[in-house]
């Protein structure tokens, strides 16, 4: 088993490659992670130019000696590179599984519109830094990568399809070609860093979208660091979520295990 | 001439109405402006709860004896009465004028899709309390919804068809049917206090959106009070909508006079 690690938004810290080969080189002697350089890279905001992590998107995708691409961490930037890396992916493109989420979820999105390889929603490689985790987190990950287990799974995923995705990413991608149809799809979905009136302004989004009509139902999953606003807002996010889904017509299905911390679960687009 | 104001997001200050009231007998004694006693309600964040300002909106909406509807203030909210209130407008609320921009985009988006009266993008009454204007602001406004003074449009309008959004509540709109058809008008966006790697993330949507397909081109107001990033972000927000437009392939024309500042003129939806 190869894994390449890219980062298609910003740069990681290299501690977490030495962190990374040191866990797998004890835990997960059967896996060869390979970190390509552009992780490393600064370019202001970003890991490098739309060019350089473009490039390296497709390197490690393209080349057959990977079976999985594992994004090292989210922030901001996979979007710019959709237009460039989607029509150049070859057919070991398409056979392998991409895992990440956050700012990933521009990625795992498209290539599951595209129908190119196997995306799953989950713990990322910068995730080994986590405090009093013990790798706990990125070890769910790699379980799944390795061998599929299902003990990585988010809890509640039964025979239905499923996809999950921070709500900030979701939204940026409706009206877009690169929104996966979802249908019969229950939709998993997380926030970081938010006041509650944009997460509600998000829901009403991803309430009125017509793109969405079809899917199974919702799951909420963590909404963690919310910002405070000047006045305190009407509405708790499970209210919220309650409400526009009743406005959406499709059924709330309760809370889901994924997000940003330490418990975040692998949610495979599609059956899992 | 009579116009109603309303508030379907957050409640202002009764102050606005005395001053308003001592401008107009003063600078616009031909008109009659009636403030609904919702302007001045409090319901946590909203200025009363939406079945409130839904029926505060519908009243004044449907009632003939105004001619114009002018929306008090921006904030958050006017999103979550849309489904309420579009169903429920009668012919005299197809025979007015609606004003306001910011948060009520949400409405003038959907009303003009419905095709529903006219609408425009403008300052709003709260801003008679600008501070070193004298007034200037609202009495652009005041003087096109009294007579249609042209000197009150944004300075670049021809005779194509316009339209003018903040950009956070066009990118809400997108992939709903409150979207209004904008095939051949010139798209003008603004923004406030938002990180540049949101602004960016905003026009990828807008860049991407189906809907948006057929626009004849976009103008940049002002992007105000920007709020900094951790790290430097590389581009300026010109520098985006010129990488977007182009993404987007339609033409970027310029700066517009728009946005969350003084100098906002007013911009009718279609055709000036």
């Amino acid at each position: 088993m190869r894994i390449g690690v890219v980062s298609p938004a910003r740069p990681i810290d290299p501690s977490v490659e030495s962190m990374m080969q040191a866990l797998v080189a004890v835990s997960f002697p059967e896996v060869d992670i390979v970190f390509h350089r552009q992780c490393f890279l600064s370019d202001g905001h970003f890991a490098g130019s739309d060019a350089v992590r473009s490039a390296a998107f497709l390197e490690y995708a393209n080349d057959p000696a990977f079976d999985a691409i594992w994004f090292a961490r989210g922030g901001y930037g996979a979007n710019r590179i959709l237009d460039t890396v989607l029509p150049q992916l070859n057919d070991a493109a398409r056979r392998k599984t991409y895992l990440g989420y956050s700012d990933m979820g521009f990625l795992l999105g498209a290539l599951y519109a595209s129908r190119i390889g196997r995306q799953a929603h989950g713990p990322m490689p910068s995730e080994i830094r986590r405090k009093n985790d013990h790798a706990a987190c990125v070890s769910r990950a790699l379980s799944w990568l390795i061998s599929g287990d299902r003990r990585s799974l988010e809890p509640t995923i039964d025979a239905r399809p499923h996809a999950a995705f921070n709500l900030s990413i979701l939204t940026a991608l409706i009206g877009s070609k690169y929104l996966p149809d979802l249908t019969d799809h229950v939709l998993m979905i997380e926030e970081i860093s938010e006041p509650l009136y944009r997460i509600d302004r998000m829901l009403f989004t991803m309430a009125h979208a017509t793109q969405l009509k079809g899917i199974a139902g919702v799951r909420l999953g963590v909404v963690g660091d919310v910002i405070e606003n000047d006045v305190v807002f009407n509405d708790t996010p499970e209210q919220m979520i309650v409400r526009w889904c009743a406005d959406m017509g499709v059924p709330y299905l309760g809370r889901a295990q994924i997000g940003h911390y330490a418990a975040n679960c692998v949610v495979p687009f599609g059956v899992a």
